[in-house]
């Protein structure tokens, strides 16, 4: 391939504007590790361009058109033309995948998909790499964020599916239809196709069994609550000695369960083999600049071919102070002025204490404080003073503390 | 490559013996999809093996002896001879990355490593391949498992440091010279190898600072435990406008932190980035054959170069009928001989009562049960049945139920 990757993009939406951007602004990131430098050559949509024109002028074909028709058609020909192709569409992949991979392996070119199951996690990538030798035998997990979204808000509010659908689709979480997320035809999709990849064995659409979450009533997730259970849309893909099975269904899942946490519209899939136990994935679903993101990644691994050579880009100087969180156990003598004279210290350091509780009294006296955010040099200056304090019955013992939340 | 991969195996401890047995076991699987057949040609241990005679007779280098010396110098050779290397070598990577970078790229192999920091969850793939062209800010995790393990017991028994250490050892997770582990310099090694990958800078270990968990007393545990915290050792390596910092250190997570369940042996790692706020990746962070599959996983991305090639392997028939856990929600009248009626439906169809609960009287009584495993087929008859029974107020509604666990 030359120094230029010509890519001809096929559908300009919201994925399409977001890969658009995001090759430009990463073309020279992009040359840097994989060799050579992307460029959009081409872009067809409703209004504008020639496919035949587009495809002539083109090493990789990015397809984020959607629907089967005209893609599956395109799609082939790029195939059948020696360009490889990279695609997020899911129900191209899942009801023509065979046909697509059958071209590729003829014309000795790559069909890439990571966008078309769980956006930005890289569960296509693991699958088939990663444990390509591997013998899998489950895939599950969350896999469509509009329902997982529906799903964490009716929990949370009490409101009822309707109302909770009505909410989402104000946010942009859920499409003016529907129908195809709520329903479980999406999930369904990328189901079929996590389990032809895992399992190596043709998996049809018409294959999967599928329910939506349309029927779930806030009296349910009542329930639930009261039993400590989480409520999600699972898909679960299985091999038995019978054969595989597919199917996508609303589940409570007890507490400890890897998969109740994830909440919004966040996709999680768990990969399980004998010979790991399970690795579990998870991040955001959906959305335009992460799943150009995700499609970038396969134009990526195309342009660079074999393997990642480990190339410095950039000498970043080593920062040795940084800005913590910090617990922090006193054991102290129980006296008038200690309480003063450790405000004192931290004041002098300019910390400040965001909770603070005293336990015992007298020997066993202790105070126990989490501090806010401060240069770990002026807490660890403080520390020290602290220390030195004629009332410390024992060293100071601190331990960082973390407080963000998932998502 | 010819249609035989030679592999020449340094090192048969537990994850080389574990290797030798997989490379065994899936020999044709790993043909099927990389289009050659690998086969241990030559192996090196103490006591056995010839380094010049097993180069010279291999296709890939497989470095599984652990230190860097002589791993150093024979994979420094290998990759100088213009053989593919893999390692689950930390220290080596971590200590002399650029040199053996620099060798790879400059004689045309690939040197993979993805069993070197997190076992099997595919972190180090994740990063190079589906982020290589992405602006990662931040990765941070928990990516020991022994020290995980101690302090997942810790909070769990109230012990103290040195007898959960005793049990983790006694159980295989600690090594009897626990050190490396239990004072963050393993931790440290890893991180250094995530932070130069996701940055494309230069680590080098001793820009890591690093504390161990040796420190921690019962009575933090106590305090964390009442506040709802749980204490992992995380590493973090982070940019910012003024350079990198590299750190491990033992640290609360509040509840809600994606890291705070992740109990056990486990590891988890996750990487930020603006482009698609984060992923998370978990799993089990060591052990024989965990390891031994990620350095398959390595082998076979050298042997099939490009591209997956989505091969059909098998025609697996689809399952129609699986088990299932049912919860199940039935609106009655409440009067006498309902409960009676409701048992010997389920009765008459195998189907077995895990817990049950009535709530309300007379039009507004409810029977909630949550049914043992049984047959899906066998559990939707009887729910048919259920409809029919003329104290029914509504159609019975039925959500499936998941218990099982993490790990």
């Amino acid at each position: 391939m030359s120094s230029q990757a010509r890519i001809g993009l096929l559908g300009r939406g919201t994925v399409g504007g977001a890969f658009a951007d995001l090759v430009e602004a990463r073309a020279d990131a992009v040359a840097e590790v994989a060799g050579s430098k992307p460029a959009i050559t081409g872009v067809l949509r409703r209004t504008e361009g020639d496919f035949d024109e587009i495809l002539e002028g083109s090493d990789i074909v990015v397809e984020l058109m959607g629907g089967t028709d005209p893609a599956r058609d395109y799609v082939l020909r790029a195939l059948q033309a020696g360009k490889h192709v990279v695609t997020a569409n899911k129900q191209l992949v899942a009801q023509h995948g065979e046909e697509l991979f059958a071209a590729a392996r003829l014309n000795g070119v790559q069909l890439r998909f990571e966008a078309a199951v769980a956006g930005v996690v890289p569960v296509i990538r693991v699958i088939q790499e990663s444990l390509a030798a591997t013998e899998v035998t489950k895939v599950f997990g969350i896999v469509n964020g509009t329902t997982n979204f529906i799903l964490s808000e009716m929990a949370k509010t009490g409101a009822s599916y309707a109302d909770v659908l009505a909410r989402a689709q104000e946010l942009g979480y859920a499409e003016a239809d529907p129908t195809a997320d709520v329903g479980g035809a999406d999930a369904a999709a990328k189901m079929a196709i996590l389990a032809r990849l895992a399992f190596d064995s043709p998996v049809s659409l018409d294959d999967v069994s599928y329910e939506g979450i349309t029927e779930i009533s806030p009296e349910d997730m009542a329930y639930a609550k009261e039993l400590g259970l989480s409520l999600k849309l699972l898909g679960v893909a299985e091999v038995s000695e019978e054969g595989v099975s597919v199917r996508v269904f609303p589940c409570f899942l007890y507490p400890g369960h890897p998969l109740a946490p994830v909440e919004g519209p966040f996709n999680a899939v768990m990969v399980q083999a004998p010979a790991i136990t399970e690795i579990t994935m998870s991040g955001p679903g959906a959305g335009g600049l992460a799943t150009a993101t995700a499609v970038l990644g396969d134009v990526v691994s195309i342009l660079a071919g074999d393997a990642p050579v480990h190339r410095t880009l950039r000498e970043l100087p080593i920062v040795s102070d940084v800005a913590s969180s910090f617990y922090v156990h006193l054991e102290v003598a129980d006296r008038p002025g200690v309480l003063a004279a450790v405000a004192d210290v931290l004041g002098q350091a300019g910390i400040s204490v965001k909770s603070m509780v005293q336990r015992g009294a007298g020997e066993q006296a202790r105070l126990v404080m989490v501090l806010h955010e401060t240069s770990e040099r002026a807490f660890y200056g403080a520390l020290s003073e602290l220390g030195k304090l004629d009332f410390m019955r024992a060293d100071p013992r601190a331990i960082r503390v973390i407080e963000e939340q998932f998502g």
